[in-house]
């Protein structure tokens, strides 16, 4: 599926406040998504929400979703569809203002609406597995051995096509009243960031085995 | 509130898969909740799902949500409260597997089901925003401007109190097939971890301004 160059804002997509921070455009929402792996997909099951984390992977403006078969609700989206809700967030700093109420934190998120449905095609799920674990770690796909059939069939793949979708940032320094400005408190910005470590490896690996290329480009190792 | 031993599982928090993943205990529960300051909250509004990246305090077995006085499922919280499910979820490592199927991530989740209202009383919110803030960076609150009295109305603060809640941790090195033993791929886990940056001041702090003791601890700078 082609990208938009833009998302369509809906009355859903367009929040009550702090327009400013909300942006609708493909690059920014992919950029976003693009910058992580784990999500939270809400949906509702007996009348009730429900938030599950869940690992997912960008294509096009397509995202899927990694399922458990197990679970009722996802039973659902092989049929009619599963209405959702998933949202990622990134923090990248916390802002400390002299004022109580200016606090806030530095994120990027997106949260898109719409009907998940099973993927059903044993190609897209080959194409959905492979695109899941490469999110994670780029280049992985290719260094493991691929799911068999009986593995596929366990995993539940979702399928969410992009269409009513925002993203929203905030980013910066201190935002403050001016009447404030002069208060003794330490003010400013604590960065936040997510660090890749050293890799470990299983005990069963070869002593002195090399890490492959993808795996120290991607560790910095 | 007093806080249980042990929150009592029920349907909706017992896993259909992974059991042996999931906790109940509040030592267990509180730890991972206060490992954090970010949750994912899900609710009905127009019988869909939302999903919004919201700060939280715990404090006791109440949860405090920090939410937009403006939208309207949390007006709804200030009558018969509002349906919810709150999840926070820390990744710990990514676990690559010789095989695609046991590839998974390390993590600790806290999902918590309920009905969350909004806190009316001037003295419960100033203690919430406070655990707010404190939630964020240890020990700021005190060094800050409290909130005035206008500002506090500006603010919504939704409480959760815990009760159907549960854990789920992934922990460990990688579960391969035995027959995957001896393929050639990497396998192992990579740690990922959260890092709090060196603060950065406000452009108007005064030069050479110290760091408050709290903020050295917290940053370890």
């Amino acid at each position: 599926m082609s990208s938009p160059a833009e998302y369509a804002p809906t009355p859903r997509t367009v929040p009550t406040r702090s327009r400013e921070r909300a942006a609708y455009d493909a690059e920014t929402v992919h950029a976003i998504l693009d910058d992580g792996y784990l999500c939270h997909m809400g949906f509702i099951a007996d009348g009730l929400p429900v938030v599950l984390p869940t690992l997912y992977a960008r294509v096009g403006s397509t995202l899927y979703l990694h399922g458990s078969t197990g679970s009722r609700p996802l039973r659902t989206a092989s049929g009619d569809g599963l209405p959702v809700c998933v949202t990622a967030t990134r923090v990248d700093g916390l802002v400390l203002a002299r004022s109580g109420m200016h606090h806030s934190i530095n994120y990027r998120s997106v949260v898109a609406h719409g009907t998940a449905y099973r993927v059903q095609d044993p190609e897209e799920r080959r194409l959905a597995l492979d695109a899941l674990v490469d999110t994670v770690v780029p280049g992985r796909s290719a260094d493991c051995r691929p799911a068999s059939a009986k593995e596929s069939a366990q995993t539940a793949i979702l399928r969410l096509d992009l269409a009513e979708v925002s993203a929203k940032i905030r980013s910066g320094g201190v935002n403050e009243d001016p009447e404030d400005a002069d208060l003794p408190h330490w003010a400013g910005v604590v960065p936040i960031t997510t660090v890749v470590g050293d890799p470990v490896p299983d005990p069963g690996m070869p002593a002195g085995a090399p890490l492959p290329d993808y795996l120290r480009r991607f560790t910095g190792a």
